[in-house]
């Protein structure tokens, strides 16, 4: 089966993982965000391209910020919400995700917006969509598990663009805890694909999988090592429940080795910028003095991330 | 007290359960419904006959799928929907029913769609509101104990006269148990009503209540017998919390009696159509070649429940 | 720093508290509601005022009754309404509570409706936005701790307003739980600017706190000498977990010496008026006569919240 992010014409039909998405499909993406960043200033904030379109947020995994984001973005394209925690829901009475699915899909919905705890559930909802020739619904995956969080992925790429102007001559570090991260992922498959010549990842060896170098990154270890002479620095969060556990010693002792603070920021280009996708721990993985410095484009992102949130749906409504 | 149900000029003031409820008002809500079912396949699906009332969905007991339809419903009328889950709230502050119900009034509410896990609650509100001249609020039961779900009742009416056009000479046999499901009685009531000939009731004697003759309907202990010959199948859902219990002895168990299989189904009229209020238990009461195969309707039941929902609400809306 | 709620040109930027607010302020607010209370008497009861604002219920304490009529009020004057229940949310991610107004502020929201258990978390949020400069968002407390229930002591002047026209020569008494109470507060701050001569507060001891006297009401232990010839009684809620507490011995014992019954209420004018914020415990703080006698304008007072809701928020949003 062909890829089922993009229809018979190539068009977007649904958007599961930055892998293997054509450079162009990434460009028109981040072109029409840019087109969205001003509505966010007037003084209506609303654009008619959704109307009467009804936006399912099928919430297998909590996560109310990313889950805002897409309300947020829907109710400006003046798309109808409906949000579902599906956890509290059919789930528990025992009927499959493909029945939920096909359900959701007989309402006349438009998009589900997924998120889920499992990699690949996304995929597999959007497999079934195409294979049932319910073409009229589409999927934006919201982050599945370790593998993907598309949408996050892209918002990154807006924003160094927005900053660096060209892809085609940055050195990238993606700082922190790559093994349970499916925005390094993600940031990794956007970065390559536009034409990154240096993509880094560093961080420690119990948080790193295997096979980087094969994603065509070069790995470090040391932090001061590999922050040398970068454009960008891309700070992971780290999760709470990793720290003091079998994989990390503790928080202290994490923000010794890979904590980002003004004097390792100082290593990069003095021109570098600093992201993070959120929620920040200060004094864990990033110093309040970095997070709150003329470099951290933290909330720029997070203006960006909205823009482009419409992008992807109302490029996928109208496909 | 008369039935509150309907007004003064016997227009529905609310919709409470489809028992004593006039052939001529149901033919009037599936008539309505027709003329919304083409409304979700617009591509603006929505339709100002609400805009600007404020429709409260009022869930004493949870219920997601429920809940998504009707606020599904309200939005493409272009209501504003306002989602109270009462067992986290004012409830637990001890505030008596009527009050929570009067305070809403008092913010110009114009529909309450309530699901309560007991018996009768919506009947007590629709009574409240016209013992205190709130005529401006209207209830819809949303599914009340083992009572009543007559919008449930009224789409499961849409889709048999869907595809089977006159129910004057069909045989609709209802399989499960009868004795919890409150869709049961609100399929007994509108079949009966609307002229079917036999309506029958199948299901172990431990799940069918007493006085099932009195309303009008053929009971039968049998599967094989019960399904000869009919028009049209309901499936009742199992409730997990019944199986493993003193009334049941297994879901195995129930399947090798109940369970809708291909070689039973042959057992109906070749034509006959199968219905299931969902959510569906594979493998205990439907097999999944007949929930997948050509005669089930069980997802055109999804999308005529929401046009059904709209026609409810623009009826009471306009009354 | 000066007092945040207002602008530099005196105009109202956040709604944090009623202390200081001048009554030219407050006058403002009240006939604005004015304007609102016929528009839910209106077939559409919508107005475009906020159309294509983002509103935030930013609710880290629950309170399902007051995000209610926010929400209400949002939708009525057409602005986009996101509910974060926060406790869910980031905030157990570890997050920082300014890190999540910067997020929200950056996603170009435009007012912040903060609900919150502790005293002075509005007023922080306020000033943070206007240290950072992010004057576009507009904060509006919906109840901080023990502090201030602004729009609460604001419905409540308008009710006052509403049956008695002039404030110039009212008597008023508060009875009950003062110690605990953020609307006896601001009901204290509104009914002194607003010029009531006599502003009597009614308790038990160990209900009330110290100081009263210095904000200008006069105290009573005993409520048939405190309501003697009052124009208007407001009932406070009994919250439950002070019963049986350390500072109270039983709701039958609060009951014989601060409920108020028919009996009682006569000792008031006689055309005193009676108000409770709700919910009501009733046969606690409130004999059911009462509240459903002629002298309650208990629903009036929901209604009336609308309308205040919607005048507060069309103000910041104009502003």
């Amino acid at each position: 089966m062909h890829n089922p992010q993009l229809n018979k014409n190539g068009e977007l039909q649904h958007l599961i993982t930055l892998e293997g998405l054509p450079p162009v499909v990434i460009t028109r993406i981040l072109d029409t965000a840019a087109s969205f960043v001003s509505v966010g200033d007037r003084e209506v904030k609303k654009v008619p391209l959704m109307r009467g379109k009804s936006v399912f947020n099928l919430f297998f995994e909590n996560s109310t910020r990313t889950r805002t984001t897409f309300e947020i973005a829907s109710k400006r394209l003046s798309a109808d919400v409906i949000n579902l925690n599906i956890s509290a829901s059919s789930a528990s009475k025992g009927e499959s995700l493909l029945d939920t699915i096909d359900n959701l899909a007989a309402m006349h919905a438009d998009m589900f917006v997924v998120r889920h705890a499992q990699s690949g559930a996304p995929y597999l909802i959007a497999r079934h969509l195409t294979e049932t020739r319910q073409d009229h619904v589409h999927v934006v995956n919201a982050g599945d598990g370790r593998h993907s969080h598309p949408t996050q992925g892209l918002l990154d790429m807006y924003t160094i663009r927005h900053y660096k102007k060209d892809f085609r001559n940055l050195t990238v570090a993606i700082v922190g805890d790559i093994l349970h991260s499916r925005v390094a992922r993600s940031d990794i498959h956007g970065l390559t694909t536009l034409g990154v010549p240096e993509v880094r990842v560093i961080g420690p060896r119990t948080l790193l999988p295997g096979g980087l170098e094969q994603m065509g990154v070069r790995v470090f270890n040391d932090m001061n090592e590999g922050l040398k002479g970068v454009d960008v620095i891309i700070m992971l969060r780290l999760q709470n429940e990793r720290m003091n556990g079998a994989l990390l010693p503790s928080a202290q002792e994490y923000f010794k080795s890979y904590g980002l603070t003004p004097e390792r920021l100082a290593l990069a280009k003095s021109d570098a910028i600093v992201m993070h996708p959120g929620p920040m721990n200060r004094g864990v993985e990033i110093d309040s003095a970095v997070a709150d410095g003329a470099q951290a484009v933290i909330l720029p992102q997070v203006t960006f991330g909205i823009a482009v949130r419409m992008a992807v749906m109302s490029i996928l409504a109208g496909s």
